[in-house]
């Protein structure tokens, strides 16, 4: 393929902050390239939250330089016979297990390849059962980051696992989707895209329902209602978000802060006069 | 002006550590600037803190070198016609929305220059309502870490937003302040610097009434009462502070910790013989 | 000596992630080498936590590169007679308070020289009394990170702070160790290293006991029992840790999470005909 390194390597876990798992991964890479640029893109993943993760890959690697590797590790699996892979996409390299948490890349990307990881050269010399992105992920994203040919590290494969998420249905004519991740703000981010959205509605005012709210308009930002007050709009990453100005959202739908990942949102359309259709 | 940048690049925001927003932002950096050097200040700012993030950005930036960009991201107005801004101040490079939360360095240096982002070329080619950290301010530091000039950015403005505070004042022969930050440790750092403090008691005693807390004295270290014993001392950043010694303070003055900040400290002075004046 | 410094800096700190003590410490670094390659181990050990940080650090800085180094301020004696030290040990610098939290990579290493840190010019120019990671530990770093000589840095002393942690030991047939860490994971790590745990089964099958906990044998990774069900393994770093495949065997003991670490854990043979010893 022919990627030409960035010499960054950004990483995803669900390691959390405290324990030195990350440091661990970091000193790896820097052992092997150490000249390699890391960049955190999140530890604070959902424990085991692959679907989770996979989303947050999705939307954030697109940021960075091509030729960026990108490490992700949310793996129940580890040390099981789940295999290690890589993922050239779209110019950016990708390293994970084969658990879903690559899939969203590959699927949309027609050129995507994957490579299974089997040339332990590139791992630590002892591979524990419990730590791959210590010892295979790391050592393999330092080595790519410094421009070892992808096809070196192991045969291609045609047969990723797949990762299984809801996507947005119409229904009677309403548009139902999920809440499938709250931000730090208390915002509730939608699986539903802002095109599949517009496609929807066809110029009509939204209604959206999540629990206990329901709000009507979309709005561009989230100072535009009153204080308090709760507003949707298309947040960062192109998704409909629902949020409440100088508020959190999550506390204010009447489902339990903790449960609120998965619920269902609806959406149907009301007319220009204020009726809803 | 010339400054000539250091490379640096720091973030401060209230985005917090679990969602990807940082790492867009970095990445957005160093698309632009690959060799730029990104370090985190905070970003578990409290939602919206725009005088906390204001306060510690005051306090840290010093330690940096000169011609480091600093990007302080509190921005509850985001998407509204509020200004993105950069202030040019000893030396040192300022980024942010015009909300107050650049104001003590404005206000301390007679010398600022602020300029009024408005050159899009330096901004993300699509500009969202709701991520101007992403789409503005992440590419401008990008682009003032390389050595474009500041005053290519936009024009240059006299009237940035001031921040509203509360100072330290005499009444009735005490010295009011307030609790300004609850730090890691559960520090009470309030906003009465060394050298006002000094000023009012001249060589006499200081006590010092928080809550449910009376210290007397002014000790140098926290080790220097007995464990579990409350103290008052200039903190590293030359604020009256209040601590415990292995213990933490927030939780000793009788207010719910949740509302801390705010609170009122008053410092008295007692003569050398043990008789409160 | 002679090592050969690797620009990279490894900060371990109780700081948290709120404050910008940490960032105040890059900055310095920085300053004296705008070059340095800063990683963080973490930032949220347990306050005044010096044994869990001296295991964290004694785990971590193999998997960094060969000069490297370490700095490690968990100091709740700063600003008292406690002593600033410097370890050279195993190719790798060691930067800290003398009060134990480098003692498990000196205890190790008979060729390790050990420095008291007083030649002040590598200090900032104001030493405070309460933040000495910042003012001393932090430029003494940087300097070291840029090839300074350790040993100009003070005199070599002999008689550093000694760390007083629990070792396991054998009772009436019985093998008896410590919770000694609570990861992200909820998993419970011992200080039970594998070579002495398998020392004692000599080949017979392990049955551990925490709390309400009873298991029976060792599996290689966490998926391999059921979910939900507890399982001891050898954890990544070496030592016997008790888990629950996708659960958190922290919630399992029947002890209060918070005063799960120091916990004891008692470890038994059993035949193989499953009749217990």
């Amino acid at each position: 393929m022919g990627v030409k390194p960035s010499g960054m390597v950004t990483l995803l876990t669900d390691f959390g902050l405290k324990d030195p798992y990350v440091a661990m991964m970091k000193g790896v890479i820097l052992s092997v390239n150490p000249t390699a640029r890391i960049i955190d893109i999140s530890h604070l993943v959902t424990t085991a939250g692959v679907a989770q993760a996979a989303q947050i890959l999705y939307d954030t690697y697109p940021y960075f330089p091509e030729g960026t590797v990108h490490v992700a590790v949310v793996d129940p699996g580890v040390g099981t016979q789940r295999r290690p892979i890589l993922a050239v996409a779209r110019s950016h390299l990708f390293v994970g297990p084969d658990n879903g948490v690559l899939w969203p890349i590959i699927e949309t990307c027609d050129e995507a390849e994957i490579i299974h990881l089997t040339e332990a050269r590139y791992f630590l010399p002892h591979v524990s059962h419990t730590f791959h992105g210590r010892d295979i992920f790391a050592p393999v994203a330092g080595h790519l980051s410094q421009g070892v040919d992808p096809f070196d590290m192991g045969p291609v494969i045609y047969d990723p696992i797949h990762l299984k998420y809801p996507a947005p249905y119409q229904k009677e004519g309403s548009l139902y989707g999920q809440i499938v991740q709250v931000d730090h703000f208390g915002n509730l981010i939608t699986n539903i895209r802002a095109e599949e959205l517009q496609e929807f509605l066809k110029g009509s005012i939204l209604l959206v329902r999540i629990g206990d709210l329901n709000i009507e308009g979309i709005e561009q930002t989230y100072a535009q209602t009153a204080a308090g007050e709760p507003l949707a709009l298309f947040g960062s990453s192109g998704y409909l978000e629902i949020a409440v100005n100088r508020g959190r959202a999550v506390d204010r739908t009447g489902f339990d802060p903790a449960e609120t990942i998965g619920r269902e949102v609806s959406v149907s359309r009301t007319g220009a006069d204020g009726r809803h259709s």
